[in-house]
């Protein structure tokens, strides 16, 4: 009989006791599945005292850098997240010849590239599929099924926690604020809401999907990134009006000219598209390809054992390419494409902003829209007299106006020369819109 | 500068133009991505006076033996579909160390098994991710990224000709047989439309798709398959009554006893679940498993283009592993569970037939399903007044039931009692019910 392949495991909170759960509770089915026993020799924690029930004490240890600076390990499955210390960590694991699976989005959002050639360097594994949209296999599917294909476009659900606020602000009415604190309440947003709802969580998915799909190394500094505490009230209520909902969208794309768009922002998108529809946990993630055509992929997106299943298939393929003596192809970055800026980013976009009611106001405003070659879809105008402080503003009417594609920078001309109308309100409120 | 990798297709038609087109035009690209350059160095077709653009004729040949034969190959693609000789070629080739790509269901639902191992014995790669449900990514995720978790049921639209029949009897009104004349003209249907509307087509896929997510070997033969050539205009009325649409299904479950169920039939399907919409010639499966809940994949599951995408990644994946003189895991069949008689398999039914308009027929009908533990869930009346022959048959009124959970061989006891009654008439029709 071989000698079983060592695991350590860094990190035992939501994820990573869910990790432990299933390599101590099912080890004979792994067995069975891999051709080798996986032997958990080491689970590195913050703090020793926190209950762990069904883990021997013994396997705990705070000095994570001695564990993974052992020369016996096969595998190392890092859920600690962030970027220092699971950065040192990992290239330390990788050196001492150990494959490693990792679910850090925010580290391999920024050091893919480099932990990939170390990988490649000593022959070991890297695997990460947990590290975007939680259960749903995305990052096979774009590394290996679609290799032989173009990818033209991916876009997705990719954050659950601001698909729950955003839907109790559709559902209840409730403000962004109202809608975060009954979230944080619920164990569905952190005390620290930060990279949720700024949409920094987004933007790392949006990197690492970017880089798989289009075979080139995006950074997370390079992903524009606007979250949702701007979203409003009006906005929801706009959105419905229009026959949409809003959603935070990670959206990665190709340019004509071979560049790469990457970005993440609310979007109003069309009630009849999938994506609409896609609630709460869920996660969702569209590809649009050359000769596939449009793939959907759906699934939980983030929780304890969702993840951890994404860990586990890790964990097996990594198991079973160690137990022959071999490792997985790394994914090409053969393209070496550039990110191009926001500015040259196409989109439709909804934009609405208080008129005074005089004639000849509207033409005046599609002549901004005009003059900069945005052509407009839909025109809408209702009445403020409800409005408090529409009388005392002087501004009468509401225009709500969704243009044809339209260049970001553009875009961005028109906005600021409507600002600058002495018959528009300074709330010049613009939203990105896909589905139509 | 390494060698080319020399790759024989073997077939021309509606994929196989489409794969060797990609080889052919997109060499930089696919060199870029694999580290090696393809070389495509012969085509086995069957006619060689075809017409073939772009295609030099010097690379086609009508003896496929000897093509394979060549000692010399690197990857062989099947397309040409069928077990013989698609079967002998194959374990030609891997005999002769070639790595193997096929996206021929109806050989890999017989022989996926001794295939497989073959491949493992000789070292070399057998890829198939176009045999099931075409471009839509679903042999690797069940394969390897849930391979750490249990899979409890899969649950997919796999056939786009019955698909498009189906719908067009629900959107037209149109009988079976004007449907299917309609989708032989558009070329949706073959002329001869046997293995789609029969479920065999859809069989083979559960049989492949079963033996993924159970660890096992499952062959075609085992598969429970009724197709939908008895679905009537009555059925597609009766469905929209109850809120559900009617689709070919293919499902694979685990039984409480650890035993596999795979079966193909037509369903009712809740217009609320997301297989209800998933219309003409895209294909949908759904995943459920213990630790990451339930997972759908969507896409276009046939046509030249999204074929040869699956087909191509599959080319890429196994050029990788060739260039770097190593395979891929085989996949485990490691649990060897049994395939379980389709009585023991569970559904919920709708069942209708037309009974004597009498009082206490209502009851005595709920009777024979009460008296062998069938719980009913919803029950409706109609009367015939308006029903030719309503009169002269003495049956007055039509009873549809819905079921819960039952197994099929308490039903079939129910069926036959109902039917020998002599309060219901002769026509018992049953169709089974899911995404309640």
């Amino acid at each position: 009989m071989s000698k079983p392949l060592k695991v350590a495991l860094l990190g035992a909170g939501v994820v990573g006791s869910q990790v432990a759960r299933i390599i101590l509770n099912e080890g004979p089915t792994l067995e069975a599945r891999i051709g080798r026993r996986l032997e958990l020799v080491g689970i590195g924690v913050r703090r020793l005292e926190a209950e762990r029930p069904g883990i021997d004490p013994a396997l705990l240890t705070t000095d994570l850098e001695s564990l993974v600076a052992r020369k016996d390990l096969d595998i190392v499955i890092e859920l600690i997240g962030g970027i220092e210390p699971a950065r040192t960590l990992l290239l330390t694991a990788i050196a001492n010849g150990a494959s490693v699976v990792s679910a850090n989005k925010a580290l391999l959002a920024d050091d893919l590239g480099e932990l990939s050639r170390a990988a490649e360097a000593k022959g070991v594994d890297l695997y990460y599929e947990a590290a975007v949209a939680g259960a749903i296999p995305i990052v096979r599917p774009l590394r290996e099924s679609l290799v032989g294909d173009d990818i033209t476009a991916v876009m997705g659900i990719v954050n659950g926690t601001t698909n729950y606020i955003l839907d109790k602000m559709v559902s209840d009415g409730s403000s962004f604020d109202a809608a975060l604190a009954e979230a944080q309440q619920l164990g569905y947003a952190e005390a620290d809401p930060t990279a949720d709802v700024e949409g920094h969580d987004a933007a790392a998915k949006a990197a690492i999907l970017a880089g798989l799909a289009f075979h080139t190394e995006v950074r997370r500094d390079e992903v524009f990134c606007e979250g949702i505490t701007g979203v409003t009230e009006d906005d929801i209520a706009a959105a419905e009006q229009m026959g949409c909902t809003i959603k935070l969208l990670a959206i990665a794309k190709l340019t004509d000219d071979d560049r790469v768009i990457v970005k993440v922002h609310p979007a109003m998108v069309a009630n009849k598209h999938p994506l609409a529809t896609v609630s709460g946990a869920y996660n969702a993630i569209f590809v649009n390809s050359r000769e596939a055509g449009e793939l959907m992929f759906l699934g939980q997106g983030a929780g304890g054992a969702p993840t951890a299943s994404a860990v586990m298939g890790d964990v097996v393929t990594v198991a079973r390419n160690r137990h022959r003596g071999t490792a997985s192809h790394r994914g090409s970055s053969s393209s070496s494409r550039a990110v191009a800026p926001i500015g040259e980013s196409e989109a439709q976009f909804y934009v609405s902003f208080d008129v005074v009611d005089r004639p000849g106001i509207l033409a005046r405003c599609a002549g901004i829209f005009g003059d900069h070659g945005v052509s407009l879809r839909v025109v809408q105008q209702s009445y403020l007299a409800d409005r408090e402080g529409a009388d005392a503003s002087g501004f009468a009417a509401r225009l709500g106006v969704m243009t044809h594609l339209t260049r970001e920078s553009d875009l961005a001309v028109v906005v600021e020369e409507l600002r600058r109308s002495d018959f528009v309100g300074s709330d010049v409120r613009v939203l990105r819109v896909e589905g139509f």
